[in-house]
């Protein structure tokens, strides 16, 4: 057994340093002995099996059920050396099943009822347990770190004010945000910007917190929040966002989501969107992930959204990629959550608590290896809508910092329900 | 005669105010009295036939030919109105010849001898041609206005500094300048940038003219200029730009072009490439174009660019989209273009001059109502070859503009070789 498990082991592992110890007690180390060291333990042969029949999937799985642990770094390193070694020639059949993974999740659509669903399964996950780990304001999305030092509560402001910038939002104007999540960026739009805001969203976990959030700030004649599918949206906006919600839309539905969006803007509107990116060719999610984390998510390269933009008659009009951001974001949220993790264990369990830091690991490592990136494309159907140059941005976010600090501390975060800090 | 003439043009021109009059002398208005008014003649009633058969083609061939000519207005307004009514429902006649000249494009490679034959067509034009109508560097290609009221000198040097910008060049990088026209970026690359420099061109005038500038400038040790396909690249490079070249590449051959970028970019290594770019979905290139003026030219989607950038292993690092400029620019050309036309008809002659105020006429609509645009996609192996936030671009343009007029007058020019100004 150790045999077949060594031999497909020291075929993906190239680089790196890994110690591997299996249920019967035999050691091997493989990889060329560079980078941070990692070493797991197999509990058992059946768990060996699993892996090697499904490595993709299993191995969160192993880590979660405790059949796989760290005897040496932690499940970063690990993924960190798993993520090195992604170009090394993959087994045949992990090849095939992520073909046959590709074919699947390019039939499947995800109607409103699979929608809905599949956001339940993880926005209405206990906001107790996202308030451990996001921002003060939860904001759950890549950050904008202006400079190295700045803390995750500063780079998710900037990352709201830089989005306003880019949006080209003016008081009066009215915006729509689909995929709101708990409103933060909806009320940074109302206040500063005094924008008239309405904020879609199909949690009912996340809706509720955002319409106490905007009672609570005196902002809920400006901020309108509304537990609803962007498909059902039948109004006209000035500017339209959405951030972090295109990952759920699906493929499938790349086209129904552009013209949703030209539909319901003006024709001098602007529109940015803000979405994780495949820097690689197209690839189907991991299997793990689609499970336990984002059912009906996917990472869509930028060759997938293009030809849905054009065919809407939308226009790029800039296109900023975000890289290492989203890196540095989730490793702030992995050690918040570990510090948290107690509390975590208390409100779930152990399987979740390893569960989510598989997840923010796996992440972070996709994101610091540059397969991962964010993409803010800003769209308009007017070349014109947007200024000629670039430095609009600048003077817009330098307007805003002076307005977020005019008329309150920029990190009131007072009413994000976040007891434990 | 006339009134199969007069359905074809009502059912195409919907909007704008456009007076016909037939080669019988019969005349009819149309469209619906909106924007800038053009009048055209029909020499005779062959040339009605012939616009109606291929309306795409035959509308640049009348007017060079002066079967066509303006009754009212000039070819600019004439062409904006077409350019209008582009979404107009086509004859069906119309979108057949479309389909088929998109299947032959994508079937049509650009071998080494065809890729030199159709460079020499166009840029083995005598250079004094171009002189009458380019600034005095000779830049063929989209100008970057920071403001408004920008000269065309000024322009093009800012496009110059804001590719140095985002290439990242430093003192002693090797540069590779895919398609280096007359020279004047890679010169600029070696002074102020101080980076040393490999230009490749396949036309032969712009080889000895840039070769002579360099010499000129004393640049020829930090510059060198070769006749030679860019797939014929053995060398590697820190940073390689292409501007106005890709748009000479073709369709099938964009796997070929990225990867040999990828090949002769070194890991840590930046790639900026500036070409127009059509925001729309993928179109062919118009008929009279393609025979006239860019033999195996296409104007790409993002949707056809970006597939090839992944499969070639580069990310895309930054998109940015000029928009307007290239419009601007072109109204520049056609403006010193007719101050010289009477030169340029004694160079050549009047069916020349006719042609080629008819290009810059239809580009300048095209640019004009946003249909076309021009792409300046950064490219890198390592997404850390870039900084996170995009002020260093804004920070090196500051530092570039101090170097150009700390060590020599900004438009110095005179080594260009214009003698007519």
């Amino acid at each position: 057994m150790a045999t077949l498990l060594e031999r497909f082991l020291r075929r993906f592992i190239q680089h790196g340093d890994l110690e591997i110890e299996t249920g019967s007690g035999q050691t091997f180390r493989i990889g060329d002995r560079t980078g941070a060291p990692a070493g797991v333990r197999f509990a058992d042969a059946r768990s060996e099996w699993r892996l090697l029949r499904d490595p993709e999937f299993a191995l969160g799985e192993l880590y979660m059920e405790g059949r796989l642990t760290l005897t040496r770094g932690d499940i970063y390193d690990l993924l960190a050396i798993g993520v090195r070694n992604i170009e090394a020639p993959n087994s045949r059949w992990v090849a095939a099943l992520q073909r046959t993974r590709t074919a699947l999740r390019r039939w499947r659509r995800n109607d409103l009822v699979r929608a809905g669903r599949n956001v339940s399964h993880h926005y209405d996950i206990d906001a107790r347990l996202y308030a451990m780990f996001l921002d003060g304001d939860l904001q759950y999305s890549c950050a904008y770190f202006e400079h190295a030092d700045d803390s995750l509560d500063q780079a998710q402001l900037a990352k709201k004010r830089h989005i306003a910038a880019k949006l080209l939002v003016d008081p009066g104007h009215k915006v729509l945000d689909i995929g709101c999540g708990w409103g933060g960026l909806a009320l940074y739009l109302a206040d500063p910007c005094e924008a008239s805001v309405l904020g879609v969203t199909l949690s009912t976990e996340q809706l509720s917190l955002a319409q106490s959030r905007a009672e609570e700030r005196g902002l809920a004649s400006k901020v309108r929040f509304r537990l609803q599918d962007y498909r059902q949206i039948t109004e006209r906006f000035d500017r339209i966002v959405s951030v972090g919600m295109f990952e759920h839309v699906g493929l499938a539905d790349y086209d129904v989501f552009f013209q949703t969006a030209a539909r319901a803007l003006k024709p001098d509107g602007v529109m940015l969107l803000h979405t994780i990116g495949n820097t690689g060719v197209p690839a189907p999610t991991n299997p793990w992930v689609e499970k336990y984390i984002f059912p009906g998510g996917y990472v869509p390269s930028m060759s997938e959204i293009m030809p849905a933009i054009e065919r809407a008659g939308l226009k790029a009009t800039d296109v900023e990629i975000l890289r290492i951001h989203y890196a540095k974001t989730l490793r702030e949220w992995r050690d918040r959550f570990m510090a948290h993790r107690a509390q975590a264990a208390a409100l779930y369990d152990e399987r979740f608590c390893r569960m989510w830091e598989f997840y923010l690991a796996l992440a972070e490592t996709v994101f610091r290896a540059g397969l991962n990136v964010v993409f803010q494309i800003q769209l308009a159907k007017d070349v014109e809508a947007v200024p000629l140059t670039r430095d609009y941005i600048f003077e817009r976010e330098r307007q805003l910092r002076a307005r977020e600090s005019a008329e309150r501390p920029a990190h009131d975060l007072s009413s994000a329900g976040t007891p434990w800090r």
